[in-house]
């Protein structure tokens, strides 16, 4: 939710209903409780058991839906799409679902995640004549099943998934059928509710609770799940792989009243702020976190410490993407836009600001220096997970490893280089600790990459620059 | 922030600079920051010294101005708008500010308030020919001013505001000066600052903070200040009255990190939660506020009582106005919009829920049942202000007293309507103790008449319908 | 309709109809027949006979009217205006009908002409205190009624249509009545058609045949009609004056299909192009106008002449308002906008280029030269009106006399800068007897100024600069 | 561009340009005189040697571009596409040129004609794996290509036209390289200018006139023509057939400046006029002629027949797409849209009323009943071409055989269904020679198979419906 300032970036939100009459309203909503998960574009495609229908744009899902639009998604089954744009660019024509229209049907594709082997595949595909309409990785899966040589869209998706590797949540329908598919490692959420009688998928459970739903369960790492009017059932394209879930999710992308695995992520981010107080713990007078993603994590590390947290910082709510920046001549002389801090509250104090993570450093600069202005005596940053010292090829856009301050940077150079008087990082095992993860999976069953650099899976040459314009 | 749930709607905020060649620029800053305090239109007045140029529309700061709107807005000085479709009613001819261009020069109003005897006023003027171009009451100051006789707009000004009455904060401007007034009760907030060589004037001190600006001093009730190239002279155009500040900003429309008289209002909200604790304490395992406006409150409450604040209700960030509304059917089922609970926290737990103050109370009840529906085991309400039990005639949209559950119900009975396990207001002594005024003033300065019925002007017939259409 | 390239730009047409259901509809359909006399804006205020609705906007008919709009805009009657910006500039404050509302009720005012003291009557009105909404002429005439201290509409009107000099066709309606009212010279063309049992009226009688309506008679010079329930009453708001229709209605502005004083537009055009071949004839191969408005006048040259009218020239019906237009070096390279020369029917030949009155001059010399580039042996250009020397003050836009090529140059020196053969205008007598009025009234009942500066109303000085920015 | 009212619509224009530094102004421009040939898009897209850029919309040409637009459509060549929605169905998708990107390079095409085996290729691609992004025939083409196995552009374009039948001329442009074909029978009208050293092309020579180029040739039928910075190098990818120009354009489609084959189109009328004046005379008082197509042949029919022409419809020039429908109950009240009649003119008079066609008979009806209401005494109908009895499969939108009022009634009944007095039609034979090409080739080089039923391709069962939606 500060993605503009932190430069760490999600890809996607997916949801899916089969069988309520009022499957894009229900998407809508859905789609709007994911909207934090990318603001780039959103879309609806609808089947009423003859064809599919289409709504989407680029801007946010409020933007691209009227009221009017809902008047052609008639239908009983729908899958929707919000989008951050990482790989493959912005533009109209990535704004998913794909749709892709044949004489012998149609087909539908929603995904979360990026594919690691994407490049290869589209180069392959190329030279055999396909044409592929957007830039999107995604696409590489539409072509895959077109020339499976299957002749069920089941037995198709089930080869074509064969052929992909890295991260990928991926809802795929056709006027009849709807396909849930989840990558062998589980990188990306994805589950499964219930509402009256039809089925409901999400990235995450906070859309089951805006539209009254009830989860029922996670989709497995590995499982390909097939929906329509006889109900659901579930196999496995992929044998056992460790869960790798995205630490990142739990940490800073979804939402504070989302599940993962069961866990609610606004109680795991106050564990590590716990967590946080006890590893790294300081003399102070006001604890306060960086709106809205390390607030949580700030009332742990208060409740921890026995200091009083306080709100020490505002954000400004009504900045959107249009917001015009002050100029250079403006910025130096004070212009802040997004957040302010709280002069009375910290003016003269010892102040320990949490934050969820670092990617590049600048904003938390920026921060500090606001909070000195502001009066602050002392700034003691603690931030609620590791240092990220790798990039992510699974559909995180965080920046090169050129720009990881933590990859290039000792704590104390970032300490000095932030004008903090201290600086802590939670450590990997009280991360996991934190989360409350079974202990009896590797790493928990967490993706640490970005962390370790231990990678789920095979990383290939062209994903080196996954993000490449075509 | 919360304005549509709650039915409780402020006005507008005002903005004015004068001697900085950014001027406009730096009011479009200023009104981002007084965004809060109304959402239907903005607008921007600037002057060159010979002419003055306009921009304003329809919608947030941001949808109305885009960069290249500032091409055109050079000058060295500028009054700026936010409003909220109170009196009058919406369209576009009622964005403020007003502009009015006569053969002799122009003249721009910007106005935070609500005249108690514009409607009698307003009959005068047009039985002797004015003819009004917009429906709000801020439009009878301009006719006022033309018809006053006198030759400089400073005496034209300082004539016809003996002839208002009620709560107003105005900014006027021509071509060469710039003027400043406050009611003889300061109802609503003003203050001074100066960047660099500049006077910069707003309703709230967020937006001195925002553009790097100094607070020097509040604005006088009764107060009629000058500013100009020769710099600022004040003087008074009534004789002394007492201070009678709207209790509400502080409780409700400010934003935290503003200060009032000095007072930092989410400091004065906290306050507010912890004498709420002390006066009505509960055996609860977590305290929650309805986010944003009391979250202040929730963390007093919770650090007074020992119990942990916890995010128990999360903010639909994304929520605009726009938002296509879940048909009955659809809402039944569940569908929710702008706020959900948070499953995890609330489950099999007891409940104190924080809320800054109640209207109508159908809000409240949606909130407890949502809470309830999400598991809480025990739900207590608890208001961080006194019962409303009067309409407001300075500029708030509060209903009218027949739609103000507090003036129509006993505490017992609107707990029971709720569905609440236990409901305790903040008494007003505790109210005025928690914002923490001198307490040498009547009231400690405060405005009290929604809760107390005690207003600080006369009420005139025609104001008890204030927002009937012309 | 070639206004951009002339540089004479018709002000306004007015439309009206009383008593019909489908009242706003047909004025849309009005307003649409009289789209050649303002493209700037449009706007319809109709009555119900409760409260007056207004939909206006910038732009053509068609942009600013969407078959949504029309919902709202029930009622028995209204009144419709197309505007082009002369007097007062443009932007949307200036579309009419212009909308007045007051606590005793409202008032919607269509004005086609200008008045000549209206700068005066604004400063005595500012002067006592009036605020001006506007900068059009029109606003006068509202604040003249509402200060005119009568009890009815009807007689504030006629008082006050006694203070204005000038050109005026009037439309002016409240919830009960419409009035009607021509200037005592008749300068501006007006109509009254019914259509059943309801009242039309209309600058042109062209929409009197879309709609379907008949054509009754034309509005009298100095006639005010009052059209309520009732039915129609004439009275005369002055003595008699003579008729003074503006020769450029037949010359230019109204379309083909209109009737003016019952002569038909294309006829009357088609006699100057007679007249002027035999005032001007020329050896010559092909006859050719400049389409649209010079067409007639070519067709009755080439009658008259025995000379093949040919398609010499062709004109991009697509241009629109927002053409790109070519860079000077693109221009220079030869890109022409809204005129293209068929050069297989000029090539080699003896060309004569009608045009209908000159201006600038500007336009004719680019047309000739095109004619060359394409090949014609000899290009005799012949003008159906005589040569513009003077400024008109009663509502086109014809430039400053400094501006007016036949102001200052004689027919042999525009014959040079034209780089025509040879060239000839129409003579005064030739204009008044091919239009065909009657000879018995002064100059056949035309006002004439423009050609021989006998203006038929005093001149005031502010009038000098009659679209000087207030 | 009387298309709205006839059911009678081309498809599309082209227009190309090598070698220019405002390549794609020039394109911009050219387009614009194309506009009459495809209202629903426009698109263009150009290279500045490295990569190709685009932009395109629906809309009018003036509605898709703005100013701003030309910033980043730098290069030095571009081909550009205005669309009429025939085959394919409208929608964004279909706007040409399309796009084609790839790893290995860029490919964009415009089109104007229509494939008669399209539907038979796209099953067999699909069959092969290819996804349409488009529902348009053009796209066919890039399939092709992409599957040649060729390696060169050049290559696998002369072997994809190989296996397209039909109708069509396109502009084929990568990176380096433009390329221009036209079908073995040149149905559409293709030719080339230079301007400077540049080479442009276009659909029409009216577009080589607004740009000031210089006409060079005609594209001959089975030519692919290849230019680069080499300059222009001429194949031919078929043998010999005989040329067959579609005869409606020069009847209605082409504009009247514009040359096909060198004969000029308003001239080639003009005498389709005069060749019925003298096989189908007849006694009247004036000459009048459908605006704007039937203007050209109206003036040759009274030429020849010595009856004097006129204005006796006048088109409404501001009738654009949007514009709102008369409801039934005022249509029946006589509302009219886009023609009216001018009383003046025909009242009392034996009209003789030239129009250029007829398809569904529907129009001319209403024009006939049009005239008699304003007063004419006879109605003589005369079109200037022969009965349209057979579909076009060529890329006009002509209704299916059942829709043609030619193919289901004689003379006699299509006179009595119009309610004319009389009514006649041109002749095979005097088309022909009025048109005035050369008898030397069979049907003097024109297709005459919507009046003969002589297709001069192939036509297969799938072009039976050729507009089918996939």
């Amino acid at each position: 939710m500060f993605a503009e300032i932190k430069g760490l970036n999600e890809e996607c939100g997916v949801f899916a209903i089969w069988g309520h009459k009022d499957a894009a309203s229900l998407t809508y909503y859905g789609l709007h409780s994911l909207q934090h998960r990318g603001q780039e574009g959103a879309g609806i495609v609808v089947t009423d058991g003859e064809e599919l229908k289409v709504h989407k744009g680029l801007g946010l899902v409020n933007d691209v839906f009227k009221p009017e639009d809902f008047a052609n998604l008639t239908g009983k089954a729908a899958i929707g799409h919000v989008r951050y744009a990482t790989a493959g660019g912005g533009g109209f024509a990535n704004v998913q679902p794909l749709l892709f229209r044949s004489q012998r049907g149609s087909l539908a594709i929603a995904h979360n995640g990026n594919l690691v082997n994407a490049n290869s595949m589209k180069h392959q595909l190329e030279s055999q004549g396909s044409i592929f309409q957007s830039t999107s990785d995604t696409e590489v899966l539409a072509h895959l099943i077109k020339r499976s040589g299957y002749s069920t869209l089941e037995e198709q998706l089930y080869s074509s998934l064969a052929m992909l590797k890295g991260a990928y949540a991926f809802a795929v329908m056709n006027e009849n059928q709807l396909f849930i598919a989840l990558d062998p490692n589980g990188l990306r959420p994805l589950s499964i509710g219930r509402l009256g009688d039809a089925y409901v998928v999400s990235s995450e459970t906070c859309a089951f609770d805006l539209i009254g739903a009830t989860f029922e369960r996670e989709v497995e790492p590995g499982e390909l799940i097939t929906i329509d009017d006889n109900g659901l059932r579930s196999q496995r394209f992929t044998g056992k792989a460790p869960r790798a879930i995205c630490s990142m999710e739990y940490i800073y992308f979804a939402r504070p009243d989302s599940n993962i695995d069961e866990f609610n992520v606004h109680t795991s981010r106050k564990n590590l702020g716990k967590q946080l107080a006890m590893e790294a713990p300081v003399e102070a007078d006001v604890v306060t976190g960086v709106p809205d993603s390390s607030i949580s994590a700030a009332i742990g590390y208060a409740e921890q410490a026995g200091i009083p947290y306080e709100l020490g910082m505002i954000k400004n709510r009504y900045v959107g993407r249009t917001f015009i920046q002050p100029s250079q001549e403006l910025r130096e002389q004070g212009v802040k836009m997004k957040l302010s801090a709280v002069r009375k509250v910290v003016e003269g104090k010892r102040v320990v600001m949490i934050d969820d993570s670092i990617v590049r450093g600048t904003t938390s600069r920026r921060i500090v220096n606001m909070l000195r202005e502001a009066g602050a005596k002392e700034v003691h940053v603690r931030i609620s997970s590791p240092p990220i010292k790798n990039p992510c090829f699974y559909g995180i856009d965080t920046s090169t490893t050129g720009e990881l301050i933590a990859a290039n940077h000792s704590i104390e150079e970032m300490c000095e280089m932030m004008g903090a008087d201290s600086l802590a990082f939670l450590s990997v095992d009280g991360l996991t600790k934190g989360i409350g993860r079974s202990a009896d999976e590797p790493n928990c069953g967490q993706c640490l990459a970005c962390f370790t650099g231990n990678y789920p899976t095979e990383i290939y040459p062209d994903t080196l620059h996954p993000y490449a314009k075509v």
